[in-house]
């Protein structure tokens, strides 16, 4: 195997590694090991510096409660995921744009820094992905009138182009940036590594971006091979993703937030002992990130 | 479910339905069934206009035997499977530049209406996708030098970002045609519905390949759910591609090629009897093209 000479044009990493207080923990990370009571303590116990739940946790758990839990002690909410699922019935309707409000109250109720939305994909039976995302874009517009009332940050989640048809219609973070600019100030993105690590587009995106739109920031890996489409995603340092290469970037904005590591593995981490997978995320935070 | 009021922004099909004098066979769609010999026997049984073979089927009949075979009938040949796979080796290689040197002969030999390229994905061990892709067009433009000679068209066939570690780090047609752009005359792009139908900006760059960058368009459908990221393509209809609309932005640029159908089907298409595969592709694509 030949040595590589090329040059990436990724910005340089200001400094290597992140320490646990810049890591979120994305409730997805351990959600078939613990509740959201077990996601905090356990949050504290390592040293985190943040949480993101995702609203079943919050559901089981009571708001009240959830939002009792969470902000009684020094954990930043780095998102609340998620919002969206625009295309749920087909055309836009009251009940989906109702269930987006919940989730801002719900949101604002936790101290989320964001609400994360996942816009939805193809309505059932439909082959219109231009008619997808016209109804996405007036299901933000919506939500955008509310969650600028109460001061909540949207944050599209640009998908991975394989979730097009059935989880989001927004795929790159060109694309969220356009809606943004179509929608005006209060909605910016989440940026996923996992979604977006791809694009050719990526790093002019990200600068076009600023500090304004770049409202969150997920790291996890793609691995080689992924053997499923939806829960096979890597460990930090696992996969082929330029992890530090894309955080200088992100952190060449001046973005603040936390690293927010959500990973979906059926196959490793949601069968291991969850404090082992929030060591392991540590470890690589140090040294992968 | 709502009925949608939505628009798409694709041109209006010109004609419903593929007849299938219009339709090419890529070997890969029965290659677990069929080697070359009988796949060119059931492209005249089952009167389709082209054939689209891979280059193991090539070998596998012995290239001189092959030329013969395939250019011994009316079918027109719409593409040969595959070169590229610059980054196979690392850094770009004497070995993988004669590789693809030896492709171009092949398509020359058997007639081949372009060559198409999957040009590769990360070197092992690599992070550096900008890196992967300043291999990948060094790769292109050597190969291009010499298929000029031979006046061997090169298709570079835009892989879904799914794809990107593993096979292939030019991700979308944009990207493509970007490289088109810079080597010049002689290359154009393969666009396969599969890898491209979700991206946002696929209808402008349809429109700026025009006729001249775009070489080859290959039909097959995205299945809901995707059980398996390689080998779980549909048949056309079973899935949520516009594919009418999409044949209609290609031939709105006078595109005279085949509709080429490839479809990797572990799980269906190659378990079944060949006759009965090319009987339903060809009533697929009078219905659902």
């Amino acid at each position: 195997m030949a040595v590589l000479d090329t040059k990436s044009a990724a910005p340089p990493a200001l400094e290597a590694g992140i320490s646990a207080a810049r890591l979120s923990l994305n409730t997805a990370t351990v959600r078939e090991q613990w509740n959201l009571k077990e996601c905090v303590e356990g949050c504290l116990r390592h040293g985190l510096g943040g949480i993101a739940p995702w609203r079943d946790k919050i559901h089981e758990a009571g708001l009240e409660e959830a939002a009792r839990m969470i902000r009684g002690n020094e954990l930043r909410v780095s998102g609340l995921c998620r919002g969206g699922w625009y295309t749920a019935e087909g055309a836009l309707t009251d009940a989906v744009i109702d269930d987006n409000k919940r989730a801002i109250d719900e949101a604002v109720a936790i101290g989320a820094e964001c609400l994360v939305m996942v816009v939805g994909g193809l309505p059932e039976g439909s082959k219109d992905i231009v008619g997808a995302r016209g109804i996405v874009t007036e299901g933000l517009a919506k939500t955008l009138d509310y969650a600028r009332t109460v001061d909540m940050p949207i944050a599209i989640e640009p998908l991975h182009p394989m979730y097009a048809a059935d989880r989001a219609c927004v795929n790159t973070l060109g694309q969220a940036l356009d809606i943004c600019d179509q929608l005006g100030p209060g909605i910016g993105a989440a940026v996923d590594v996992y979604h977006v690590w791809w694009d050719p587009d990526l790093l002019p995106q990200l600068r076009r971006a600023g500090q304004e739109r770049i409202l969150a920031f997920h790291i996890c890996d793609w691995l080689v091979p992924t053997r499923d489409l939806l829960t096979d995603r890597g460990m930090m340092g696992d996969g082929v993703i330029d992890l530090r290469g894309l955080r200088a970037a992100v952190e060449a904005e001046s973005f603040t937030g936390l690293n927010e590591v959500e990973i979906f593995s059926e196959l490793n981490w949601w069968k291991r002992d969850p404090d082992e997978v929030l060591q392991t995320l540590i470890e690589r935070g140090r040294t992968c990130c």
